[in-house]
């Protein structure tokens, strides 16, 4: 089995180590990640630019890219075999709701579906040190094994978070969820500088969540560890039926005479 | 009607202009867009440093911050009004496909969408000059008007690709259609720097897609502008409905004894 590791709180965190620790003893394993903290790059591409990449020890690739660079890189030329799996994390911070569009985590995920490989990013869902990677670690390596097994559809990543909890026995349980959603308010701070200039923050630390049942954010506030299938195919097909409907009509009105 | 405009190409880009001449007559409208070309951002989200903004004319405000920034600080505190619509682009450059992950244009429309407003991208099909942005324009035009008056479910945006067309008869009409999928090959690149030092490059400029009938890329290939239903929650339910059957099970295996 080999496994490609990323992240995108960079190559040496502590997340990303206690990942490779847990996955050594299921096959041979790549780490290919950012050479530092990346966090909030998104699905970020770099084309207009060369990029580096040094093995800091013996099949740990520091790339200085964004994670989505470090999982293209590995997977179509550093890597002299493809990956069975690509795995992500474990970030330090959650990624629920509709918050993974923001996320590198995920987005290292993505790039390895994209690529044709099972993905799965695992996430722990905490701000504030202390950070419990250890048990997160250790039930993440019993999910990889259970989807190197059952498979992952093609199309589809698995996007895990983890409560913080000092031992896996305090975990709750395991559940299946759905994406929640995050609560938004009037969140920007208008502030004015020294020199009498305002300025503006986005923020609020935090913004709540819709209280759907089910979702991921739900479960993991309840103690679960939360498992997401994401797909990406992102068309709205219900709509899409719908809007096909009005195709001759909207063609009519719009193209023959657009004013 | 109250309509916000932004980009990912900056305040001064051409696209915008055009889009802003062909909306005015819709009703009161805003631009808050970024001060520079900020392509290939995806949604990332600058909460980590404050945003400075310039009106540098009425109603149009300059940020140093990336589309998805613009269009939250825009709704969540910058304007004196909600808007009735968030209209992003028009890009200079296709945003089809899977490329739609990264894509700024689009993730403004998402920020829009994700505080309540619909929201539809617009982007124009080329890479190169010369760019017919003004028939897409007054196409564009129409269809804001169209969905304005059907609206658009809440959760899903609205992704519009117009071929690269001198004239709206060229268009060969419109097509309401799902999100294609990029072929991806190996596209690494590895030269030698004039230092003997090695270095990469993602690239292959046209790494072409995968023929699916209806998709968005097809769509534009053939001539049609095409519209594309988006929506945000990205769960797979089906694989979830499938997966809950075994929840029970995986709890027992995996927590009663993580190793």
């Amino acid at each position: 089995m080999v496994i490609l590791i990323s992240n995108d709180d960079g190559i040496y965190a502590r997340g990303l180590q206690v990942l490779y620790e847990e996955l050594k003893s299921l096959g041979k394993i790549y780490v290919v990640a950012p050479d530092r903290e990346r966090s909030a790059v998104s699905h970020a591409l770099s084309l207009h630019r060369p990029l580096r990449i040094k093995e800091v020890k013996k099949n740990f690739f520091a790339v200085d890219g964004t994670p989505t660079d470090c999982v293209n890189i590995a997977i179509n030329g550093l890597l002299p075999e493809k990956p069975d799996m690509v795995v992500s994390g474990i970030n330090f911070g959650p990624n629920l709701g509709d918050d993974i569009t923001y996320s590198g985590t995920v987005s290292a995920a993505i790039e390895g579906c994209l690529l044709g490989v099972p993905s799965i990013a695992f996430s722990l869902a905490t701000l504030d040190p202390p950070a419990y990677f250890r048990p997160a670690g250790r039930v993440a390596r019993r999910i990889v094994e259970k989807f190197l097994e059952t498979g992952i559809p093609q199309g589809t990543i698995i996007n895990v978070n983890f409560p913080n909890k000092r031992r896996c026995r305090y975990y709750k349980g395991l559940k299946f969820t759905r994406q929640g959603k995050r609560k938004y308010g009037e969140a920007i701070v208008e502030k004015i500088d020294p020199r009498g200039k305002k300025y503006y923050w986005i923020g609020g630390k935090d913004l709540g969540y819709e209280n759907i049942p089910d979702s991921d954010i739900v479960a993991v506030e309840e103690g679960y560890v939360s498992i997401t299938p994401i797909h990406l195919d992102l068309t709205n097909y219900r709509l899409l039926q719908e809007l096909k409907k009005w195709e001759d009509l909207w063609n009519q009105q719009l193209l023959n005479n657009p004013g």
